[in-house]
């Protein structure tokens, strides 16, 4: 039998100081549990998401088909993290469009919906706002938190925020700041969403229109980053796309030598396999997610570098964690290589903090994270059995 | 004094046979042309473009400031390609927004202009209407081809289209191919321009608009694809725009320490150098770019394959070449990577062919072959050398 999930909601109406300075009045942040807190209160681990994703992190909802959590793989009964030991929480953060307040609510300041004028939220600020969920929850101490990509940058941001809240920090194909390439692609990505006439200056609810163009654009240029080229080649190559998908075509012939039909000549027209890929998960996406939270978990995303008030050094950065850490990271991840887990695993040994460090060969890019990878998935739960064991 | 150059342009009245199926009516090409041809007609050089250029290689316009043909650093009297030795000739491809033949002239079938009805052209297209170029001027065999990027597809389909009329190709910073990841991202350039409500159809010119949103997003992703990770981050990094850019933003504090700005913490807003860059690189390119140009050029590199008639097979495919070779490619280069330039190598070695091969040890990605780089310049200058030893 399926894990059975049921999302909670829990209102703050104490208002929370952002790190940019504004200030978020009464919110909501919706999450999910699964397992069961012990007596010691102890055994509680939040899992942090990233770009796409929400406190939906495992099971399924009673009587919904294809709900499983996004992290399904990684966190239930019996898997790596174990749900039968662990009381995993997963929140959504302040902004996202699956839950927690964001865009599309209501900002009480005004009766309006929020649109353009939600805050800009940052890593630190989720970081904070998860924090005080914890407070309700009557958990003191995480026994970890645990992260990928995004939800990475949130699990080394618990460790240097609340050193004294977590035992243990778990950053998988994370880094600690983003490159200029990633910050372009972030913003060729806003700049399609921005500059579709349907955004409305981010104020598009109002005009019963949602601006599916930029929204589409921002998600194909999303999935070409977290696929690896060798994956995207092994995956489509240079296949073109069936001609029993093309109206009007003829079938393809019956000699093998010529199944590859030929080019149609076409400039606008699906031509690869790779294109008939890429726009269908742009359209899926224009069709639930908030242009704005897309905004804002992009800016979230480059805002990040906890090195930068340290004049850019990592190491002395870090020096406030105290949590024991592991980092994974993926041969082929070229969005968050692994020489950028590296930084960190070296600027946590500078400061001789406990550090495991594995770097895994897989085929999958960025992806990986998210994927069935036997010894990836392995590393964790080792890394999770001894955190059990410390439990008992 | 500067070389000066001189656009000429030929018609040509004979239809052109596509390799689409399609026919191409009456057509101008505009080209340049650099240096004497000599007696016996065998110093003879053909520049072919990528992208974003055109028949204006080398030399300035009289009388216009910042003119400078776009390989300037390789072609002229005194450079690699040495204009005193040879007669180097610069043709813009049918198709383009710079002078040939394009979706921006009349068609003569309708009186209307062409837009989105200007034929698809391939690669071996452009070569055949070179060719011709070629027969009015007189010369029936090239001392060399030569291109970079799209223009070293150019340059490989020239010695396999007309082996006996090339002694010699140079391919730079080229590929037998495009991967997926490369369709991808000219997939994502003209879905944002198709779907810019200004392109209509590609019928925008009637409306009297341009689709200048989506150009924008396409030259922002092609640029981001032309750079290595590293010379982004050594140009652009995490570094802000500076305060004094910014209306109303308070001058940088005397303290060094502090002279990193603050964040704005907008969504919209420029923060980051790289974006301002990226911006402004789209902004300028939306000016002058002919939105169905890009779409003809960007499918030209898609389709252009030539092992495909062969089954995939690139050394059956390249066994009808007969030219010596250069190939060139650069370490950082991501869009068109070493081991693509490998694979012809490879396969003209298969062949037998005289091949020379240098992977050049630079920093700043497929731009390279753009740049001056002494190691480059001086392996194309040393095998023009020889190029022009033989005719004498």
């Amino acid at each position: 039998m399926p894990l059975l999930a049921t999302p909670q909601f829990q209102h703050f109406s104490e208002p929370l100081a952002l790190q940019s300075g504004a200030v978020i009045a009464g919110y909501t942040l919706a999450f999910e549990t699964y397992g069961t807190l012990n007596a010691e209160r102890s055994n509680a681990v939040v899992v942090c998401h990233a770009l796409n994703a929400s406190h939906h992190v495992a099971g399924v909802y009673a009587g919904e088909d294809k709900s499983e959590g996004w992290w399904d793989n990684m966190i239930g009964p019996g898997k790596p993290v174990d749900s039968n030991r662990f009381f995993v929480i997963g929140i959504n953060n302040l902004g996202s469009c699956f839950g927690s307040t964001g865009p599309m609510h209501e900002n009480p300041a005004t009766g309006q919906v929020y649109g353009a004028d939600f805050p800009v939220v940052t890593v630190e600020d989720w970081v904070h706002a998860q924090a005080r969920l914890l407070d309700v929850l009557g958990i003191a101490q995480l026994a970890a938190v645990l992260g990928g990509s995004l939800g990475g940058m949130q699990a080394l941001s618990w460790a240097l925020q609340y050193p004294e809240r977590v035992r243990n920090a778990v950053v998988v194909a994370s880094a600690p700041n983003l490159t200029a390439e990633n910050i372009a692609f972030n913003e060729v990505a806003r700049r399609a969403i921005v500059t579709d006439p349907d955004f409305h200056g981010g104020n598009f609810y109002r005009h019963g229109v949602i601006p599916k163009r930029g929204l589409r654009i921002a998600r194909m240029i999303g999935h070409i980053t977290y696929l690896s080229d060798d994956v995207m080649n092994e995956k489509f190559g240079r296949s073109l796309r069936p001609p029993d998908l093309l109206a009007g075509q003829a079938p393809p012939s019956d000699d093998p030598a010529t199944l590859l039909r030929d080019y149609h000549y076409s400039t606008q027209d699906i031509e690869f396999q790779i294109e008939s890929y890429l726009r269908y998960q742009g359209d899926k996406f224009s069709e639930y997610f908030d242009a704005n939270t897309y905004l804002l978990i992009t800016r979230a995303l480059d805002y990040f570098d906890p090195a930068r008030a340290f004049g850019g050094n990592l190491t002395r950065a870090l020096a406030r964690a105290t949590a024991k850490f592991l980092l994974v990271s993926f041969t082929t991840d070229w969005r968050f290589a692994p020489a950028r887990s590296r930084e960190i695993v070296k600027a946590l040994l500078e400061n001789r903090r406990d550090v495991s460090y594995a770097e895994i060969d897989a085929p999958h890019g960025h992806d990986a994270f998210l994927l069935d990878d036997a010894r990836y998935l392995g590393v964790v739960g080792a890394y999770f059995d001894r955190i059990a064991k410390e439990l008992a």
